[in-house]
Parts: C-alpha cells; structure tokens; sequence
C-alpha cells in the first residue's frame, strides 16, 4: 500500500487535493492505475484510505473512503540526541531510527564527533526531512520524525534533560540496564531522550555534565556497538519496553 | 583496544604466533607501539590479553598477560535465515546482526527474493566471511558468525525448525508478539531461528508452510520495518529477551 503525507489544508471531507509532486510520482514513478487505493496522511496523526482517479491522462483526484487513526505513532516521544557523523551513516540513522519509531532526531556536535562545524551540513537539512518524510511513509507513520538544528553537547544535555526520562547511552556504563530502568516506567512516561555519542564514544568529562544535568547513564548489553546500530537498538528497545 | 581472532593453534602458553596479515595490520594500518596491549581470540570464547613487542622493525611477537572467557558472545544461539538481496543491504545485513549477537546467518531463495540463483553469489562468501569477522572483532564478540550457504526456502524451513523454538517474522500477524513467545522460554533455551523474508515479504503460501513444518508466526510490532532494519531488530529484541 502507498502512503503519501500531505498537508493538512489539502484534506476536504471526501477528497485530497494531490500535490504537483506526489501526483508526478503516482503518476510517472509508480504508475499507479485508475481505482488503486493509496493512504493520505495529514501528519498529525490522521490517515484517509483514499481511491485514485484520473480525470483525464495528466490529471489525478483522490476520493477518500474512510478517515482512521494511523497506526504506525509510538506510545510514547522518543528523542534521539545524536553525535553528528559523516554524511552516509548519517542519512541511515535518520532512515532507520524513523522505522524504529523515533519523534524526534537532534544532531549534536561532542568532543569527538567527526563533523565540528553545524555550518558543515548546511543545506542538508531539505534533503534530510525527505529522507524522515519517505521512511515515515514507508513504515506507517502518523506523523514524520522532526529534525532540529544541531546543538553543542552542552545545550543538547540541558535540552534532553527536560524529558520524563533522560538516557545517556554509555559504553562505560557496566551495571545499568535500559530494562532496569524503563520498566518501571512504561505506563507513565510520554516522553524520553536517549543520548548516543559518535565514533570515538563520549568522553568522561561529558560523561560527568550529563550525569550532573540529570541524565541517567545505561548500557545497551555486553557488545560494543557501531554508533549507527547503538542508535537504532537504542531506539528499538526503548519502544519495546514502553510499547508494552 | 584492538582485538584480533586468530587460529587456535597460533596460541602459546605465554605468546601468539601473529598470522602474517595480522601483523602487517598491527604494523602498517593500525601502526600499534611496542607494549601496546591487544586482544586475541580464539573463535572457541577465550580471550588473550596480550601485549605486542617489536624484535625488530619487521617482526611482531604477541605475550600473553591474561586468558580468559570472551564476555560478548550471546547467551542463546540466533540462526537467522534472511532472503538473499543486493550485496550492499546483504552486507549490511551480516555487520549489524553481528554486532546484535547473531551465530549463524543462512542466506535463502524464497518466492519474491531479488537475487534467484545461488550462483548470483558465488566468490562473494570469503568477502562475506571477512565482514563477519571483522565486525566480531569490532564488537566484541567470542566467536565468529558462521555464514551457509543459500538453503532454498523449504531447505531453510526444514533445516531451522530443528531450533528450540522457529519464529516467522511475518507483516500480516497482527497479534502474537515476540515477548509473548519468548518471555516463558528464557532459562531453557538454547537455540533460536529468526526467519525475514526479502523486500516483497513472504507469500500466504510461505507462511503456511513454515507453519505447518513448527514456525511460529510473530509480528515485530507495528510499524513495517524494511528487511534489513526487520533482521536486525529481530535479533536484537531476541537477544534482549534471551539475555535477562
């Protein structure tokens, strides 16, 4: 089934109001035949199955059927407070976590992120949310991931700590399960950051700031993860635990 | 801290004979310092902590400081069974799962896979093979992930429901979750296959017949998850059960 975001003012009761690029890509792309039911979704949560028709070769409406809630929303706000990294890697974890169920991704610069500069991914922020746009639709979001400007890790650990709960994913950190401590929490809890550091892991004076500004530090189990896999596990089972 | 696996013979009572490609890692890639202390594992869950000496500026010796047990192998062997697709996923595919705790990765030929031949990957299992192992040693891990070769799907059905327990990653059940199936079984399992299917899913009739050979059918949750991002929460959400 395809799934296509739009904005909301261009749902009406019965129809949708296609934009110029997704009717080019029903139309050119998928091509889509007359009578094939795709999904609308308005980004705040709504999803209209919805019938394709074509008033004439060039030109598409779409009849919607039936209004529902979409499915693919978390129970709960995950934001993921992430070392900025070269541009490959980067554009996975933003794929990936987004299938995971992440609501939020904020890059942020550390001490040992391999990108310095927030001016380094100027103009990447459009290609980007294409990126969280596509995989949103793709796995059955109801609403697509929000990505910030970057942050110094001072103002992420300040930012994230306003959360319910705050996580600071730590190589270091022996003891600490993420069962440990989301389990007692799952009914209760709207919304947690997880922090995941770059390549070269955070440092443990970062370490100590996080732990100071309220940041609880956790291990994600035995195996040294890639920064890439600890993101996407990170989000994972932090869903799985609260998705209960 | 470097780890290498070399072969169990290579190791002494008090040094590792340093295979060749090894010690031209150490020297020229890693240009590792006299008394640098490194890891050598010997694919059966014991670790060597070693320090390296130079004899001369060509020859590396390794002596043993310390024998012990590998900590990141998992506590239950994982079998995934995984529809063979283009290299770069698949090899994608092979460096996370290892990091997850993955034993055994078996390539398949189901219905609606990309690749249809077992000849399409012919010459690509020592490349396979050295992404297993460097991403072992990377993570952690005691022992590398062996890779089969392709099963076609009713060789893989038969052959992984043999396991303690054969789950179905299957996007058209709804209900029947992994913690459900998993949770009574963590102390007396030994052994699990995880069976995902490639880009198109598994067809009703796959479904059927991995039911009928013993395979439970388990949804990984809510939202569609791409094949590679469905074999790597798999195996970690598996893992993450198995490992309480």
């Amino acid at each position: 089934m395809n799934r296509f975001f739009v904005d909301p003012t261009a749902i009406h009761e019965n129809s949708v109001d296609i934009p110029d690029e997704t009717a080019s890509q029903i139309r050119k792309v998928l091509r889509l035949k007359e009578g094939t039911r795709v999904q609308f979704l308005d980004n705040h949560g709504w999803l209209y199955e919805s019938v394709i028709h074509y008033t004439d070769p060039k030109n598409i409406t779409a009849e919607i059927i039936k209004k529902r809630s979409a499915e693919g929303e978390p129970a709960c706000a995950v934001s993921l407070y992430i070392g900025l990294t070269q541009r490959e890697k980067f554009e996975w974890i933003l794929q990936k976590c987004t299938e995971a169920g992440v609501s939020k991704i904020i890059p942020m610069i550390t001490e040992r992120s391999l990108l310095r500069k927030t001016t380094d991914i100027t103009g990447k922020k459009e290609r980007w949310e294409k990126i969280l746009k596509e995989a949103s639709e793709q796995c059955g979001r109801g609403s697509i991931p929000k990505l910030s400007d970057p942050l110094s890790f001072h103002e992420a650990v300040k930012a994230g700590s306003l959360a319910d709960k705050a996580l600071f994913c730590w190589e270091d950190e022996k003891q600490k399960t993420l069962r440990e401590i989301l389990e007692p929490l799952h009914s209760t809890t709207s919304n947690i950051s997880l922090m995941v550091g770059p390549e070269g892991g955070f440092s443990t004076e970062e370490a100590a700031l996080a732990q100071e500004a309220g940041w609880s530090t956790v291990t994600l189990g035995k195996r040294i993860y890639r920064m890439e896999t600890a993101a996407i596990a990170s989000v994972i089972l932090t869903l799985y635990e609260l998705e209960r």
